[in-house]
């Protein structure tokens, strides 16, 4: 894929986030005088489904030879990454839209032959935008992230559901030598913070292709590294364990899970 | 102390908050240019001290004979919350303040003869202002927050620290039985947003008066209780552990920690 290809696919996909964004926004501003858990639950899905719509109709009529991998179908038809495919969450933290009304976002990579060369990630309510182009760097709201710097762990804030604890005890150790946890519930804006430095590193082991491709190209330009929670290669077309780090904690907190 | 009174001290309250907020997002400003961690913690002792002496110094020029509870050296010497006392935390969540860059607070409870009646919790970089004055509700930017309503533990949303599973196995019930566990690592932003139905219960094994005075007032005007962990009331005078909840969640969750 050429240069001037690439940012034209960038430009509409930055776009068309911007516009699903102000479409949710609308939605709930309307959704919350009627508030209820139903409610939210019923607007989660439609919007869910509209979403995920408007961005296959998009796609069809502009790249009309890219896939669209997402939640709402089409995930099972892909078994594949050749030629070109858009991976979609369209709302990323669907307990946190329910619930708390903010804190979650649109994810999307986009990836050439296996290879991620856009990713943005949209927290809606907060209006950040965190946008990455292969080789030209990640920005949050137009501002570059700067790279990843080296740290220890017990500088470090980790964030991972309490709930994995219970799954793996090893975490505790984690939880013993780190500054400090938190949980957000959201993994996209989670991977996000982790390439802004906000978050040191991000497990969970439980996502989909969806809720990791942009965050995942985000941290490619700061040189983050992600992984499975094993630190095997993530392959972008099954659900699994995720572990996304400063590249200088990555292999720390490997070796720490290991060794014991 | 009559109304007048007591909407002359939240008038004031409110104004000093909003222009300790300011200072902060300037020096912010200026120290992100030459971030680094140290500077960073440099620049939170600065700002905490800053702060309080700025309060301190309001304080004694408008309301004489009021007095100020704070982390900077006027703890110790408060034995007893006789006539007014200000519970002020300049920076609450220091660990994000120097990480992040956002997710701390302002936290300011005024407190008569022992009894809140004026609530403030200011989320600086997002500009989120919660308040409230005693019998007249709790807002968030001027819009009143609801009533907090019925709810079961398995639709909840609960906010800890990781670590503390490791003090007390009984939390790993909580975890099993909510709907979600978040952790923000900012106690007064916690509080606040269980008062705005963000968050259903939040818990912490070590708080000072000052991280939970703010928050206190405002949960109260909703309905929610706050406690200790064991369920005993508060001092708000002694550092221990806290326990703030949906008033439908709080006796619930009390009864599922010790009843094993």
């Amino acid at each position: 894929m050429n240069d001037d290809t690439l940012q034209q696919i960038y430009d509409h996909a930055v776009q068309w986030t911007r516009e699903a964004g102000k479409y949710i926004r609308e939605k709930m501003k309307e959704s919350i005088s009627v508030s209820t858990k139903a409610n939210q639950d019923d607007l989660v899905t439609d919007v869910d489904r509209a979403v995920e719509r408007f961005f296959q109709e998009k796609i069809a009529a502009s790249f009309p030879h890219h896939r669209l991998m997402g939640e709402e179908g089409s995930y099972e038809a892909i078994k594949d990454l050749t030629g070109t495919v858009w991976i979609l969450d369209p709302i990323d933290g669907t307990v946190n839209f329910v619930h708390q009304e903010r804190y979650f976002a649109i994810s999307l990579g986009v990836f050439t032959e296996g290879h991620g060369v856009i990713g943005i990630v949209y927290d809606v309510m907060n209006d950040e935008l965190f946008t990455a182009q292969e080789g030209k760097g990640a920005f949050v709201n137009g501002q570059e992230l700067a790279k990843l710097s080296e740290m220890n762990l017990n500088e470090s804030i980790l964030s991972f559901n309490a709930g994995w604890i219970l799954k793996d005890r090893k975490l505790e150790m984690l939880v013993e030598e780190a500054r400090g946890i938190r949980s957000y519930g959201a993994a996209a804006l989670e991977i996000a913070y982790v390439a802004a430095g906000r978050l040191d590193a991000y497990i969970s082991f439980h996502l989909a292709p969806w809720d990791i491709a942009g965050g995942y190209v985000i941290l490619q330009e700061v040189g983050g590294v992600a992984t499975d929670y094993s630190g095997k290669e993530l392959t972008f077309l099954h659900k699994g364990t995720f572990f996304a780090a400063n590249p200088y904690l990555h292999k720390k907190i490997l070796q720490l899970l290991r060794g014991s």
